[in-house]
């Protein structure tokens, strides 16, 4: 009766009532909550699903436990948060075409074209997931590239990093853009001959986003009901989700109303005005026994470094005159900052670029002396810093929401824009860590997959999924595997305020855990790659066991 | 422990488990399941809030109930269902300037000023509850009688009906509006001497209230927890809430997080973009211990008939060729009930009017053979209705979803527009109940009081406050004291979907009921006007009880 498997997830109303549940025989590990490693082998969780006792070999069992599971001495770890996704953006990713796994332009075309055929109801085929640098193009694609696959139906695909869109004819004819057409501030088109050529950048993607059909509630629905079930296969009990629209907010709530909300969200509002309405004066109560809880306010202040959005000190060295651009001007920023944090909403800014990581932490600190208490601000994936810029993160005590897998992701890509100079601030996560800045580390998902051990792998290695470059790259950022564990777990709490009752399994805690088939603190950072759950427990019960 | 009074409203964080309570030594009335009335002496509520059992006078108590209560022999009935009102608008409404009371022009001006004064810090001045017709104006007011009460800042308010809006200079400057200002499809601006005149007529309202200082969380939040005090008091135990907005809804659903909330809402989504936002695909459960659940969406097909907004057959009697508007096509009405009914919400269709009547049951009937199932469509208002149409909607099970004391408040005005002939299908009770249509009631508030004891007193007797016109208007309309008490309980309930739960007190429902200070049923109509209750139960707790 433990077992709630992903069909169950769907038809369970209530929860019954039940007694202690013993997981015994396990190679349990955990954080506690001073980031202590604490081992033990047998976990007792309570009729509320929170953790009662851990066991020692020599500790003394329950005599009858509602339920008993022998983990056959297998490891037992805390469940994953993520401390930085997209939840509906993943669903969506799942539902719509993904063009993640394509490796050249001529590839994508195929799958765009299978996909249309394949879905001829569809008004317009809508995707993501390119990467012309992945696919060696050396240029953005056109509209002619898609019109070539699908001439007669309106494309909208999004770059891999949802920093830009690539429409084909009947998309712009749809959005009525045309050569006279202006991209808004913070946006630009991408132009050809006079003409846009296909691809919109950043707030320019607004004008081909507002022609294209809004997704219907059913979607949404079904959007969240996909990225749980994957999310509960890869091992992540709980997730930020970074930037949630009153849409997105309402299915969240649709599914915990239903008692179909099984992994636990932390969610940050799209801007202020999202924000408002959904949560009012403060942050909103932790609902559906602690799945669902809006704790702050996600704001942008620039793009990426893929799309050359990101805020650059300098110009970008493949990109000459190129600085990226602010998204918000400093009152406005400030503004949104004052008018979030007078509600005690905490505050998580997108800063990638070392220009817009400098300006955060200007703002915060022009704001902390009238803002007491623990305000607990968080820069989101804090890519480029200025080493002068690391120390600041400690003074402030800033969180640092960084996304392990982004490193060997972005590699080429960042040397490119980059240039070897400002390497040195690139995904500094021990920096940071030696500075004294707590890391939360997170996916981006569905700009990267969601899959939290590639992101330990890398982490600990600065190594791809290749093992490469041999030895890491600028290995000396590479974090210990506790800190990765940490970061994936105590820290990711810590860093939603969450940490009285998420990312440890000390007792008191909620019993969100995995049994893994590895030992992520024993395994070699290829083994933790390819580690994967073969069980998911949120609250106590068991929402996912894989197929033997 | 039982009494929790409206300041423990705020402060409830959790319902302690307890064993049965017993009110003896009551009157005890309600209707049955099929309507018929039983009487009782004595409740028994369990512990999970619903009746458990009536008590005759010489059955046995229960020995040692958690807790009792002495009724003194008071009469008990259950709580009264309103199954129309408003419910954010209400809340509004007791924030804002309030100038319902005010008898003539003169004394409007002078409670515009002595508000204005006392809110220095408002940027606009926002209110309602004015009417033209009881101030014996013989016209509509202007911005100028306006701008002689305030001069400096905007003033906006709204008539009595919500169907029209009067702004000063300041507020038409704000809005931009000037002599060459369109009002939009189902709009008017008044005009006097070439210029708009200071009010706008139903759809025209949006250009001034587009200008108008939008409400924040924090207001919402206040209006909600204003009306639930007033209808506490006024023995209102559930409101089918006809209009609610994402940002209504979202009020709603802040207040149940932090269980304040004790009035049950039954939510109808104003038009389908807030259904679906809210809802999704289908109702949503009850939620909150059934204090919440949106079962069906309000549309508006026409307006009111005091600012000539309803759409009648032949023109007004008191403007030659007016015949007001139609606010949805014939295929927009169709489009926006089959796309509620297709995922089971129920619709709601505000028609006023002869001509809205008719054709909403027109619609009714020609979507009716695709959509089996139990719909129990909803005309709200059903105020003017031609004779022949009335057994039309017994033909089609169609709800009339009337307000008792629209019929005193709107008589005089009623003669006018509609002249003798005309007034044969308004306001017509009893020939809808004797056509065997079911009839639920409700107060229309903020348009009227909430109130509902002088709408049974109005529905029994039709006579206005002062006992006018003798023996009644049209006395051939009202109905029995049943009935106005079935409309107000049973049949509310019934209205919504909700009488599996609410609306009588048989075993099983939810011990929902008012101890009033007099006996409905033996009562004069001028003191069933007066009476009021000395205590409010929902759900087995005491929310209300009056100072003695």
């Amino acid at each position: 009766m433990k077992h709630l498997a992903l069909a169950a997830l769907l038809s369970l109303v209530a929860v019954p009532a039940q007694a202690d549940t013993l997981v015994d025989n396990v190679n349990g590990i955990t954080l506690d909550k001073d980031g202590k490693l604490v081992r033990f082998t047998g976990l007792v969780i309570a009729s509320d699903g929170k953790v009662k006792q851990l066991l020692d070999r020599k500790d003394k069992r329950p005599e009858r436990p509602d339920f008993r599971e022998d983990g056959k001495g297998r490891t037992l770890i805390p469940g994953m948060i993520d401390a930085h996704g997209h939840v509906m953006g993943f669903g969506f990713s799942l539902m719509l075409l993904d063009l993640s796994e394509t490796k050249s332009l001529a590839e994508a075309q195929a799958a765009i074209r299978k996909y249309a055929a394949a879905n001829p109801e569809m008004p317009w085929i809508i995707g993501s997931g390119w990467n012309q640098e992945k696919w060696g193009l050396g240029r953005f694609p056109t509209a002619a590239d898609l019109d070539a696959a699908v001439p007669d139906r309106p494309v909208w695909l999004e770059r891999i990093d949802g920093h830009a869109g690539w429409a084909n004819s009947a998309a712009m004819a749809a959005a009525k853009v045309s050569a006279t057409s202006k991209a808004p501030e913070g946006g630009r088109i991408e132009m050809a001959d006079g003409k846009p050529s296909g691809v919109f950048v950043d707030a320019a993607m607004a004008l081909v986003n507002n022609a294209k059909p809004k997704p219907l509630a059913r979607d949404l629905d079904r959007a969240l009901y996909l990225a749980q079930q994957k999310l509960l296969e890869q091992g992540i009990t709980s997730i930020a989700d970074m930037g949630t629209t009153i849409a997105d907010w309402q299915a969240f709530r649709r599914a915990g109303d239903k008692k179909q909300l099984a992994i636990r969200i932390l969610s940050y509002g799209a801007d202020i005005d999202n924000m408002a309405i959904i949560a009012g004066q403060e942050p909103t109560p932790w609902l559906y026994d602690d799945r669902l809880r809006m704790v702050g306010v996600k704001l942008y202040l620039d793009g990426a470094l893929g799309s050359r959005g990101a805020w650059l000190k300098q110009p970008y060295s493949d990109a000459p005159g190129q600085k990226g651009l602010p998204l918000l001007t400093p009152a406005q920023l400030r503004n949104k900052m004052v008018r979030a944090s007078m509600d005690n909403f905490q505050v998580a800014i997108h800063a990638i670029g070392d220009a817009a990581n400098a300006e955060a932490l200007a703002a915060i600190g022009d704001l902390t002396a009238d803002l007491p208490g623990e305000r607990r601000w968080r820069i989101e994936h804090a890519q480029v810093i200025g080493p002068a810029d690391i120390a600041r993160f400690a003074q402030l005590k800033v969180i640092a929401s960084m996304q392990p897998i982004h490193q060997p992701s972005d590699r080429l890509m960042a040397e490119a824009r980059l240039g070897p100079d400002r390497l040195k601030g690139a995904y500094a996560w021990r920096s940071l860590e030696n500075a004294g800045v707590r890391l939360a580390f997170g996916s981006d998902v569905p700009v990267e997959s969601s899959n939290p051990f590639p992101g330990i792998a890398a982490a600990i290695s600065r190594t791809d999924a290749a093992g490469q470059p041999f030895g890491g790259w600028h290995p000396e950022e590479a974090v210990t595997r506790e800190t990765a564990l940490d970061g994936f777990t105590r820290t990711a709490a810590f860093a939603a305020f969450a940490e009285d009752r998420l990312g440890t399994l000390m007792p008191g805690m909620r019993a969100d855990f995995l049994i893994v088939d590895g030992d992520p603190l024993m395994a070699s950072p290829d083994e933790i790659r390819r580690m994967a759950p073969l069980e998911t427990w949120i609250g106590g019960y068991r929402y996912y066991k894989r197929k033997e």
